[in-house]
């Protein structure tokens, strides 16, 4: 596998197969053939089998998958196997909101950490963790490693921050803000742009619309 | 362009032209070559036209794209030239937050009704809208057309108060719960996944790692 270049739709793809797997093995479900969860997951099983194919397989014919396997693999794959110490810039409305949702740990996402300039929410703490000045983030993460920074704060402040991060070392950024991060090699970051996904449903509703006015 | 089928990739990608487009009328750029603005977003000129061809083109050779004209045109492609009507089911944290991003109303999305099953809610305002219990949703929707219902519930009552949405005549669900949503057919919806996002950056650290890891 090593070098095996994955295309960004299969990764994107990956996640939704962990969570169904997961439900699967929590209904106790053993093993499934690749028709069985193509049909749950409302995919092709050929689909199923080309995502699987990428990383080795895991499916035997005639017998299908062993789900909590499969699931562990995944799980590897996806970097699940271990854990992630995460920090959240901004305690904003959504920042106390991200840092108040713990499915995140259950995952391996551990929040040591929440960010913010306004002094304001200084004192504030959310599930016991305390809201930190900016300033004091530089001494923290000395003291701990942080391995993912949430981004939740203004879009305009989002490219200096980001900066700011990846000087001290942290190399993965999840990024709310609602612009794009330049960032050098060796950081990876992920955008949740909910305006745009709220607009791509928008486009959904007006074609809609639009069929539903023709008949 | 009536009954073209444009792919989810275009899709994906029409809102981030959109914000860019956006930004560049903010700074008073009037008209961009399809290099430049390739440039700016970090994707191919090719692709951008390619991308813009699917309705109609809007440049023209030697002259580029007039800024304004192509975000108004894109705009109404993404059904942004109107107002829709959003409520929002779920008042916990991440419910509340959305409520209280503003950004939404800025692109025609209006917050006119908050809803949750829990009693201790009831009477919580944000931004002057009060929390209402589920059980006075029928009615509020005989009054007040509703075009998109944000779900933000845990996944385990997601699929049945999607049901129920769609009875009352809602057509689009922008969906955070963890979970898809089988909707008949003429309703949309749009996930917004968070672990998934989150799965997809520890993907990606852990690639990177191991890429240094060889180094």
């Amino acid at each position: 596998m090593a070098g095996k270049v994955i295309s960004l739709a299969v990764i994107r793809r990956l996640p939704r197969y962990y969570r169904y797997l997961g439900e699967l093995l929590e209904n106790g479900v053993v093993r499934i053939s690749s028709k069985e969860l193509s049909e749950r997951m409302q995919v092709t099983a050929s689909q199923i089998r080309q995502d699987l194919n990428n990383f080795g397989g895991f499916g035997q014919q005639g017998y299908g998958y062993n789900v909590e396997y499969l699931y562990t693999e995944i799980g590897k794959i996806l970097g699940l196997d271990r854990q992630y110490n995460m920090i959240i810039i901004g305690a904003g409305n959504f920042g106390q909101a991200l840092a108040n949702y713990t499915a995140f740990e259950r995952r391996g996402f551990i929040l040591t950490g929440i960010f913010d300039v306004n002094p304001r929410l200084e004192g504030i703490s959310i599930r016991g963790i305390p809201v930190r000045m900016m300033d004091e983030l530089k001494d923290f993460v000395k003291e701990t490693p942080v391995h993912i920074a949430a981004l939740t704060i203004p879009k305009a402040k989002a490219p200096q921050v980001a900066q700011d991060l990846v000087k001290l070392g942290i190399k993965a950024i999840w990024n709310f803000a609602s612009t794009d991060l330049h960032l050098p090699e060796g950081v990876v970051s992920q955008n949740v742009h909910l305006t745009e996904s709220l607009m791509q449903l928008s486009y959904n509703l007006k074609n809609l619309e639009e069929e539903e006015g023709k008949q």
